[in-house]
C-alpha cells in the first residue's frame, strides 16, 4: 500500500520540455512497485484527473479503490532542470486539491501488510500507520521542509517505521553531521531499524545497526528526466520486499536480501530517467528489470 | 618506476593545519605502491630536502637513485580545503627546483616492467616512457592544466599508454562529453586500452572497450586531509598489478584483477584521508590493506 501524492507535472530538461504529465511520488512509488506485487494506492486528484492516466495505473494492475476524486485540480508541479541535472528550480507548486488531504484507508487496505509512505505530512503518515491492523514492513520517505519545520511531529513519525528512505543532503540535515557514516549512525538512533540514503547518479547506501552497504548509481548513457527516480526507488525497494514477503523483524531479513532491494531499487530508479515522466514504465518489462539487475552484478563484482 | 613531485605541502582542512610536509605525487604514489612492489622514484629536490624524509621513503624500501638532488628549494604548495573538503583553494605554488625538472633515468631502472607516470608535463613524460626498454604495463595522470593548453602534446602522450587515470572533471573536459558513459568511451578511442575514473568520495570506475567496473568510496568516519588520496589510489592500483606480475596485452589480464586493481586503488585513496599528508603510511601494514579490501567486499555484494 502506497501513500502519497497523484500530479501532474510541467518539466524541462536539456533534453526537451512537457508542460503537462501524469506525476507525483505515489504514482512513481506504485508504477514501480507494480512490476514485483499488488499495488494499492491511497491519494487524491481533482475533476481533472484524465481518464488515460487512470487508465495507466489500472493496466499495471493497481488498484485505485484509495484514490479519492473531489472537487477542485489535481495538484500541479512544474520544474526545470540545470544543464548537468544536478539542480533544479521549482517554477510552480499549486497544491489544489491536495492541500487538504486526509488520507482515508478502504477497510479492505487495512491489513495489507506492506507500507510505503510517500512524503506528505508526518502527521498524516503517522496516522496512516495507525490505520493499518497487520503491518509486517512500514517506511517512508520525507523532506527537508518536515525536517526543518516539523522536526518533532517527524521525528514522532520515523519512530515506528522500519525503515527510512531519504536523500543524502536530508540525512545531513535530520542527523546534523555531515559526514554520512555518523549521520546513518545518529538516524538508527531515532528509531528506524534501516536507513537507505539515495545518492542520485552516485548510487545508494543501505544502513543496519550492524551492518552497511552500497551500490554506486547506474551509468545511463542519457538521463532524460530524472523527475521520479527516488519515488521509483522506492517502489522498487518495498516491492521486492513484498513480493519476497520479507519482515524485517520476525523473518530477520539477511543483509544479502535487503541489500538486492536496493539494487531493484536502483534499477527501477534508472529505469525512470530514460524518458520523461512515467513513459519508460509503459512499456518496460520484468525481464528488462531482471536483466538490469544481472548487470548491477556484472559492474560491481570483482 | 614512478616520476613526478616530491613537494612540501602545507595543507588546512577543518580538522587542523600544517605548514609543512612531505608531500608530492610521486611521494604518495611510491609510498602507496611500496606495498605491494619494489618501487623507484625518479624525482628532483631542492637543497632543503630533509634527512628525516629521505629517512621514510628509504624505510619502504624505495629505490632513490633516481631523486637528484639540486640547488635550490624543494617544490612547495600549500592550499585550503573548504568545510565539507569538496573544495580546495590553493594559496601558494613556488615550482623551485620543479620548474626544470627534466626527469633522467638511471640506467638500472631502464628495464623496469610497471611505470606510472605522475601528473607533469606530457612531453616529459612522453620522453620518459621513451627511455625504457622492457615496458609491460605504462600509464599516468594528468590535470586541467594540461588538457587545456597542452592538449595536441597531451594527445600524442596518452596514446602510447596502456591506462590513464584522471579524476571525472578531467575526464569531462578531455572527452567534451558531460556524461561519463559517452566520456570514456571517447577517451578510449584516444588511445589507452584502460581509463580509471576517479571520482572522490564516491569511488572510482574502470573502463575498457568491452566492460566497465564501479565502485563506491568507502566510507570513512572522519577525513583528516583529502591530499594525495588519488596519488594514492595510483600508487595501490600499479602496485597491485606489478606485484601480480600482470600485463595489459600479452597476458590479457582478466576484468576481475583489474577490478581488484581499482580496489587496491580505492583502499590506499582511503587510509591516505585518515590522517594528514603521508602519516598513516608510517604505521600501515598489509595486513591492515587486505582487511580493508575486504570490508570492501562486504560493503559491496549483494
Amino acid at each position: 500500500m502506497v501513500v502519497g501524492s497523484v500530479a501532474y507535472d510541467g518539466v524541462e530538461t536539456p533534453h526537451g520540455r512537457v508542460d503537462r504529465m501524469l506525476g507525483g511520488a505515489a504514482t512513481y512509488i506504485s508504477l514501480a512497485s507494480s512490476f514485483f506485487t499488488k499495488t494499492r494506492i491511497v491519494a487524491v486528484v481533482g475533476e481533472d484527473f484524465e481518464e488515460e492516466d487512470t487508465a495507466l495505473l489500472a493496466s499495471r494492475g493497481i488498484d485505485l479503490t484509495g484514490v479519492e476524486r473531489v472537487a477542485g485540480k489535481t495538484f500541479f508541479w512544474a520544474g526545470k532542470y540545470s544543464d548537468d541535472m544536478h539542480d533544479r528550480t521549482t517554477l510552480t507548486t499549486e497544491l489544489n486539491v491536495f492541500a487538504h488531504f486526509n488520507p482515508k484507508l478502504p477497510e479492505s487496505y487495512r491489513s495489507e501488510p506492506y507500507l510505503l509512505l510517500g512524503n506528505i505530512q508526518p502527521a498524516l503518515q503517522r496516522s496512516v500507520r495507525a490505520q493499518m491492523n497487520g503491518l509486517r514492513l512500514a517506511g517512508g520517505d520525507t523532506m527537508n521542509y518536515w525536517i526543518a519545520d516539523f522536526r518533532d511531529e517527524l521525528l514522532g513519525t520515523i519512530r515506528e517505521w522500519d525503515f527510512l528512505l531519504i536523500n543524502d543532503s536530508e540525512a545531513r540535515m535530520l542527523s546534523g553531521h555531515h559526514n554520512l557514516r555518523k549521520a546513518a549512525a545518529a538516524i538508527l538512533d531515532l528509531g528506524p531499524k534501516a536507513l537507505v540514503i539515495k545518492r542520485g547518479e552516485y548510487g545508494a547506501m543501505l544502513f543496519r545497526s550492524d551492518s552497511y552497504f552500497i551500490v554506486p548509481g547506474y551509468l545511463l548513457e542519457d538521463v532524460f528526466d530524472p523527475t521520479g527516480a527516488g519515488d521509483s526507488f522506492a517502489g522498487g525497494f518495498i516491492g521486492y520486499l513484498a513480493e519476497k514477503g520479507f519482515d524485517l523483524e520476525a523473518h530477520q531479513i539477511s543483509r544479502g536480501e535487503l541489500s538486492r532491494a536496493v539494487i531493484y531499487g536502483s534499477v527501477m530508479g534508472s529505469f525512470c530517467c530514460e524518458r520523461f515522466g512515467v513513459e519508460r514504465f509503459r512499456t518496460l518489462t520484468r525481464d528488462e528489470i531482471d536483466a538490469r539487475f544481472e548487470e548491477f552484478r556484472r559492474f560491481t563484482s570483482f
